[in-house]
C-alpha cells in the first residue's frame, strides 16, 4: 500500500498524487490549518473525526442551527462557544482569525449560498459533493471563490484513497490493456423524511447523491470526459418517499475513446457500491465506495496464453482514515498555496454530465 | 438442490419446473429419443457429451460438412455411418426412423434454414441461442414447425440449472422485496477469424451471442417483457476482428413494473458474466452463465433492522451436466407430447427486444 517516488511521480502526472504528500508531516513549528464546519450532520462527523487525526488541521469554529448540538460538539473538540455561529450570523467568521477554511456540510441546495459566504469572509472553501444542485450554481461558486482568491476544493475523498490510486494506476500502467467497458452501482434504501429524497434540498436523487460516485469513478477510472448520454428514470414505490426526486436511474456513457460505462442507482434497494473495469487484457473490480475496506480484486494477462496476475487487496485503514488524507490534502494545499486534486471545476464537471444524464432522462435539472 | 413437490408447484406455474422432471427416468423398456446433431462445432460437442450421459436421450446421427470429421465423431457415439449426411442431402434424415429431432448447433445465420428443412422432415427441433438473426426469421421457423407439428425449443440452457431455478424461486417468493434493479455483463475478447464477428455469419456482434445472456436473465429474474430501450455501442478496437459488428454495447431496458436493467457485452475484453438483483430488501448476484459452477450470493432481511439471511451456494454439477437436464427436458417433451419451457415463442421474444436494443444503438439488424 505503499507508494514509491517512482510511483507517485507517476501518479503526479495524471493529477492524482497529492495525497501522497498527506504522510509528510508538517514541521513541528508549523501552525494548524484551522476549520470550521458549516452544518453538523452525519458527514460533518467524519470530517471533524478526522481532523481530530490528523496532524496538520483543526476544528475551529462551528456553524449550526441547533445551539445546543453545538456546544457539545465544541466541548469535545476544544473550540471556544464564541466560535460557534448561526446560519444568521455565520459572516462574522471572517473577523476569526482561528478560521482559515470552512467544510460545507449542509443539504446540497445550499452549498452554492454558503461557499460564496465563506469565500466573501475570506476564507477557504472544502465543500462536500455534490457540488450544487445546478451547473450556473457551480461556476458562481468557483468564480466566487476566484474572486476573493480563496481556494475550492470538493470533497471527493477517494482521490485520496489509496486502492483507488491503485487502481487508476493499474489501469494507467496498461495492466487491462485496452479499456472497453465499466459497470458501476451505488444505492441505498432511503428512510422516509431524509432531506435527500426532497427535490428542494437534495436538487434530485440517487444520482446527485450516490450515483454520483459510479460518475466520478468513470471518469477518474478512463481519464477522459464522457461525450454522449442516455438514461432512464423510474420510481416503482408509491410511497412518499419521493418528492420531486427518481428512485431509480439507469444510465450510459460513451467515452470519446469508445469505453462504454453503463452505471445504476437507487433510493428504493441496498446496493452496495462497485465498480468493475473490463480491459482486453483482463479485469479489475473495486467495492465499495465506503468508507473504509475498499477492496481491489483483479485478473490480468501481459500476453494471451501467460499466467495470469491476480490482486485481491483490501485497505485496512479505519474510518476515517479517509478524511485524515482529504483533510490533509486540502491543508497541505492552503499552507503552500497549491491548487487541489480535486477543486471546484472537477465537481463543475460532474454537474455538467449529471445535467446531461437527467436530460437524457427527461428530467430538468436545478 | 433438491426440489420438493410443493417446490416444484410453485416453479410450475411460473413454467419453470419441468426439468425437475429430468430426475424421473423413463421407463426401461422406454426407447430413447435419437437425435441428428447438425453442425459438428464446439456447442455440438456439449450436446453430444450431455446426451451421452443422459437417460433419455442418444446420438443417432450427424450432419456435417467434413466427412473425416463426422466418422471419427459417429465412432465415438455410435453413429452408423449411413446416419451422416452432408449439409446437401440432409433432408434425407426423413426416411431414418432412428432421428426423432435434430439439434441445431450451425452459425447464427443458418439456424432459420435448417430448423425450416428439419421440421419439413418430420423432426422435432432443438435450435441453438439465438434463436436466428431477425424477427421474421423467428416467426418462420415458429410457424414452420407448428405447420409440420413438431417441436420446437430454442437451447436456453440456463432456464434448466438448479442455481438459476433458486434464484428465479427466491425473487418470486419475494425475499428479496421489491426489485428496482438489475445489471448484468456478459463478454469475452474474440479471436481474430471467429464466424460470430462477421455479421454474415453471426448477424450481430456480442449482443447476439453472449449479451443474449443477460438479456434473457432480466426476463426470466422479473418475470416481465422490457418496453423501453436505450443503447449504445462502440467498436474502439480498428484491428479487423469486427466485420459489420458491434465491439461493445451497453444498453437499459425499462420494464412494465418500474424495474431497470443496465447490461453490457463485448467481445473485446475478458468479461466474466453475471448478474446483481437489487431489491428493497436486499440483493443478490449469481455468476457465471458458464457450463458449470453457477454461484449465488445473496443478503435480505425479512424487515428492516432484522438479521440479514445470507446465500453462497454454488452447483458444482460438472459439464456437461446442464446439457444433460437441457436434453432430459426435450425428450421428456417429446416423449409425453408436452411444449417445452423455453419453446420458439421464448426466442422470438430475445429476438424482438434485441431488434429493440440494435434500433436505440443506431444499429440495423438482419
Amino acid at each position: 500500500m505503499t507508494t514509491s517516488r517512482r510511483d507517485f511521480a507517476k501518479l503526479a502526472a495524471i493529477g492524482l498524487a497529492a495525497n501522497s504528500l498527506s504522510s509528510i508531516p508538517l514541521l513541528a513549528q508549523e501552525r494548524k490549518v484551522g476549520y470550521c464546519i458549516i452544518g453538523l450532520g452525519r458527514i460533518a462527523d467524519h470530517h471533524m473525526r478526522g481532523i481530530a487525526q490528523s496532524s496538520t488541521s483543526r476544528v475551529t469554529a462551528l456553524v449550526s442551527g441547533h445551539h445546543d448540538k453545538a456546544e457539545r460538539i465544541a466541548a469535545q473538540y476544544n473550540v471556544p462557544k464564541s466560535s460557534i455561529y448561526s446560519y444568521e450570523d455565520m459572516d462574522r467568521i471572517r473577523n476569526n482569525k482561528d478560521i482559515d477554511a470552512v467544510i460545507v456540510c449542509l443539504p446540497n441546495s445550499m452549498h452554492a449560498e454558503y461557499t460564496a459566504r465563506s469565500a466573501k469572509a475570506g476564507k477557504h472553501v472544502l465543500c462536500e459533493k455534490p457540488m450544487c444542485i445546478s451547473v450556473p450554481e457551480a461556476e458562481q461558486m468557483i468564480a466566487a471563490c476566484k474572486t476573493a482568491n480563496v481556494k475550492l476544493m470538493i470533497a471527493y475523498r477517494l482521490h485520496y484513497e489509496p486502492i483507488t490510486l491503485k487502481t487508476i494506476k493499474l489501469i494507467r500502467d496498461g495492466a487491462l490493456g485496452t479499456v472497453e467497458a465499466i459497470q458501476s452501482a451505488n444505492g441505498f434504501n432511503i428512510a422516509r423524511g431524509e432531506w435527500r429524497s426532497t427535490h428542494a434540498l437534495g436538487g434530485g436523487g440517487p444520482l446527485m447523491d450516490v450515483g454520483i460516485y459510479s460518475l466520478n469513478a468513470t471518469r477518474y477510472l478512463t481519464g477522459e470526459e464522457p461525450g454522449q448520454f442516455t438514461a432512464v428514470a423510474t420510481t416503482p414505490d408509491h410511497d412518499g418517499r419521493f418528492d420531486g426526486v427518481e428512485e431509480n436511474l439507469s444510465w450510459t456513457m460513451r467515452f470519446p475513446s469508445g469505453v462504454l460505462a453503463g452505471c445504476v442507482t437507487t433510493y428504493g434497494a441496498p446496493m452496495p457500491g462497485y465498480y468493475k473495469v473490463f480491459g482486453s487484457k483482463g479485469w479489475l473490480e473495486v467495492g465499495s465506495f465506503g468508507y473504509q475496506n475498499l477492496r481491489l480484486q483483479a485478473s490480468y494477462r501481459a500476453a494471451s496464453g501467460s499466467a495470469p496476475t491476480t490482486i485481491d487487496e483490501t485497505n485496512n485503514e479505519p474510518d476515517p482514515q479517509q478524511f485524515v488524507r482529504q483533510i490533509d490534502h486540502f491543508s497541505h494545499c492552503i499552507r503552500d498555496n497549491r491548487t487541489p486534486d480535486t477543486p471546484g471545476e472537477e465537481g463543475l464537471k460532474d454537474m455538467q454530465h449529471i445535467q446531461s444524464i437527467y436530460k437524457a432522462a427527461g428530467i430538468t435539472l436545478g
